[in-house]
């Protein structure tokens, strides 16, 4: 079958449809919980924290009510409810509130991450602010958002050198010390380095604010959506060995080949 | 003459009025430059990073022509064209892009910060984000809010812990080493730790989100609208020796007095 042919079958215009669809519902969800003072909140992991919110649970299991109506031969992965299988090859990655500290800080940083992947990768990406009231779309079609201001197109930075990019991490910790260190590599040799900001600043990659955005410790419904996104928009997403990043990891989002490659080599370095 | 006399003198109605008349005309100045490609930049100090843009001189004229015309017998400072004089013993106090640097990052951290001062100190403050759309205004009538998603008053938080409190710097460099060392001995034992948010930071304290931010190295036209907001929204606003912070400086802005003595209290052992 040839690519053209995949993409026919694939029917990515109902992709999409479907895709803001569930991004809809968890507008509707996630919003009335946003600020609310008695936010009833638990730690997945006995250490560290990463609370989940009743916000989260709610709105990714709107999600996945479209998607057995609608999409039912499709696979899920979903953050907070796991796996289901599918026939068609297809598989939705969900992450219904991205930056749950963010979140919980009323900062409007998080996001909803809706990915779409086949055994190619993620080829569908979306990512959702619902109190801004701004999404970011990338698939074959091209990436695009609609915002408060108004709605358009996306495009990566041109290149410039790594002395005059911006880079953003949400932590300065990083991840482990090796990782730290490797990232302030790049870091020191930049013009700005801003955090805090969640997927947002995949987001502001794609649309062409962001040079380079460096994270490690990812899941994969951390990083899909920001990858399909950012590549639509003429950016790539790899790992910091410039593999794969969809299995999440450590992962480095740049705006431009040469941006990337100038990261890379520095991250290597520190992390070979 | 008594304070309610005083107050009345004062016209406080008129000062919303004014107030939010300079807050709409900053944003219809700045929203056409927000994200643009080709924004013109330089360095106001030669040693870091100080861009100032085309945005904020046009939106301080934009605010001082409205000014001259409406409050004539007003002094003004202004953080790009500094002092003028008065007669009537108030003063405006501007800054029509606090965050520059997440303004060139495509942040919407950024605010437009208005707030007016008498012999006391500040005690109306406005802090608008005009990407969001969104706008926190603080003074004798109380503190509200209006937003994307509705309207309404802002209230700080009850006190809770240190060990469960929120807490928010822009940089993890914060200042000198002294500086940055006092801040993270407070972060050290908060539950959560946050940057990056410039000072929308500040209205999150207010809308009682967070519970303390620390900062250093401010100006006074960075810190006075925040005063005057969080004042009204039950809050308080120091230096880190519990003095006035009008005049610029080490600021701690606390949700309530009990998190401000525990915060002040680690400060002034490394500051002291």
């Amino acid at each position: 079958m040839t690519k053209g042919a995949d993409l026919a079958a694939r029917n990515d215009a109902d992709i999409d449809r479907v895709a803001n669809a569930l991004a809809d519902a968890a507008r509707r969800v996630i919003t009335p919980f946003f600020r609310r003072h008695d936010l009833t909140t638990d730690n997945k992991l006995s250490t560290g924290f990463d609370p989940v919110t009743e916000a989260d649970r709610a709105a990714e299991a709107a999600m996945r009510e479209i998607l057995a109506r609608e999409r039912p031969a499709d696979a899920i992965l979903g953050e907070e409810f796991g796996a289901k299988d599918g026939t068609s090859g297809l598989t939705w990655v969900l992450d219904p509130i991205d930056g749950t500290r963010g979140f919980l800080s009323g900062t409007p940083t998080w996001g909803v991450l809706i990915a779409v992947n086949d055994a190619q990768g993620p080829f569908y990406g979306l990512i959702d602010q619902p109190y801004i009231g701004e999404r970011f779309i990338g698939d074959a079609a091209g990436a695009r958002f609609v915002g408060p201001k108004g709605a358009g197109a996306l495009a990566t930075r041109a290149p410039r050198a790594l002395a005059q990019a911006i880079v953003f991490t949400t932590f300065p910790e990083v991840g482990s010390l090796v990782e730290r260190n490797a990232f302030h590599a790049v870091a020191s040799r930049a013009r700005l380095t801003r955090y805090g900001m969640d997927c947002y600043a995949y987001a502001l990659v794609a649309a062409g604010q962001v040079d380079l955005v460096i994270e490690a410790g990812l899941q994969p419904y951390d990083i899909q959506a920001p990858i399909a996104l950012i590549e639509a928009a003429g950016g790539l997403v790899t790992d910091w060995q410039g593999g794969p990043a969809h299995e999440g990891g450590r992962v480095v989002a740049a705006a431009n080949t040469a941006i990337h490659a100038e990261a890379l080599a520095l991250l290597r370095e520190h992390c070979g």
